[in-house]
């Protein structure tokens, strides 16, 4: 089977469990459950929960127990994405190609939208039924450090302090293993939990997520200059508009490609304790190089 | 011992419990420490990890296994003070008598603080050591249900959606019951939980939350009106001012003292079943009916 029609398979399994989940809906409270859905099915590339079901599958995991975890890690991405919009943040009109969430449902709803999904998050994964509520537990653990203050969050934090600001390729560093690369760990950490998998096994997979992390970010900056506006739905060159550091900024878009194509090599040598399981983890890494969205 | 004294011994342990979690700072995020630890520790009364402390005395359950719920509870509850006060929300200038937090570290920072303190909570309690697992999942599902869309932000929620609007003694019932109620209802239920209660005992426990939390609110309700703007820390009158519905302007001021005192009487009728035991839990109740802040 080629990549693309594992995460096509992949991308259905997520969309079908968030659509479960957002199912119960109050009359009361309709609007709030509208915000939410707007946002998570607005056509993401569901990147985490596909690294986490990969990993599952590399290491025999189960994947209806994993699927919860999956489901969360959309839900947080999504409330990360609404809450980063807003006008007090980035203050950004446009996502994914159609109005950000706060554009169509207003401030108020979209910053309780956000809070709501971070919250679904942890209510669906500390309700699944599990067999090894130990493991669950880790799992919760893993995903709530990666969103919090000193992952995520954390992340976002140095990225507003250093607006208008020429940052060293240091910070720029820690900056996006934060921000983006913390639940992209998290994804695979958590895939390798539920699955059973040896404390060295669950390092390997960390080191995939961590160099795999850092080299979508990259290509998220190279595309940010030399992408197409109606593949990515956003504006061109916004980064340069918010004089923001980006990896182009800071070497130049040659030597940022070959920095994508460092990072990737890196995140596949780290899979080798697995030899041939991990062939599609590592086809996910290669085909993210020759992305165009 | 007196209650305002047991009261006084509670508030220390949470303090104390917050403060240490609150230690681990990052020199790179330190800002969103300071916003964070600025509205954890202006002053809240402690109710909600009082009571779930309290139950857990009255059941012989485990103090110091409660603790990191006692705190999540708290966090929970400063998080959603934070996000209320927003501009986009009620744009409230003071809190506890100082400036809230988005008028001393912005609107950027305020938000993040919030999610901050809500992904914290989440970390905390799943990373406590357990010899209970299966509790303490139990504990963070009835956690994250409480302040989810179906909890306290669904309250939250009606709130916005009532504003300029007169609405109906039923609406405003499930207004509070959920926005007030639901982290008030989880504290006793998570307190009962952990200490190995039975569902019977857990049921009791409850009853005595979901009145005491109503009692609370319209009692609220009453200070807004009548209370004093120093002891309070916040103006008097909001409410009106705000065109806000209230249990005060629905009944008038005397019924409400009426209504206060009914459902402090079904809160601790709640509570036979533990006979003697509820000693401290009742007496919380009737100190709360007399509270001026």
């Amino acid at each position: 089977m080629e990549i693309q029609d594992i995460i096509k398979e992949k991308i259905e399994i997520i969309n079908s469990g968030l659509f479960e989940y957002m199912k119960h809906q109050d009359l009361l409270q309709g609007s709030i459950f509208d915000a939410m859905s707007y946002s998570l099915f607005a056509g993401g590339k569901r990147l985490r929960p596909i690294i986490m079901l990969l990993v599952c599958d590399m290491l025999g995991g189960n994947e209806k127990e994993a699927l919860p975890f999956a489901c969360a890690l959309e839900m947080i991405h999504t409330y990360s994405l609404i809450h980063d919009d807003l006008p007090a943040m980035d203050n950004d009109d446009l996502r994914r190609g159609k109005p950000t969430n706060h554009k169509v449902f207003g401030e108020a709803l979209a910053i309780l939208a956000g809070d709501s999904l971070l919250n679904m998050a942890f209510e669906i994964t500390s309700s699944a039924e599990t067999k090894a509520p130990k493991k669950t537990l880790r799992a919760i653990k893993e995903l709530s450090r990666a969103s919090g203050a000193l992952g995520m969050i954390g992340g976002q934090v140095i990225d507003i302090e250093s607006e208008n600001k020429e940052i060293s390729h240091d910070v720029l560093l820690k900056l996006h293993s934060l921000k983006t690369g913390a639940i992209i760990r998290a994804a695979g950490i958590i895939g390798a939990v539920l699955s059973g998998a040896s404390e060295e096994e669950i390092k390997a997979v960390d080191g995939f997520c961590l160099n795999l992390g850092l080299a979508f970010q990259i290509q998220d900056d190279i595309l940010d200059v030399s992408g197409n506006e109606e593949t990515l739905g956003k504006p061109i060159g916004s980064d340069i508009e918010n004089h923001k550091t980006t990896f182009v900024t800071l070497f130049g878009l040659e030597k940022a490609k070959e920095e994508v194509g460092l990072y990737t090599e890196k995140a596949v040598s780290s899979l080798s304790i697995f030899k041939d399981k991990a062939k599609n983890l590592i086809s996910l890494a290669y085909y993210l190089i020759n992305r165009s969205f």
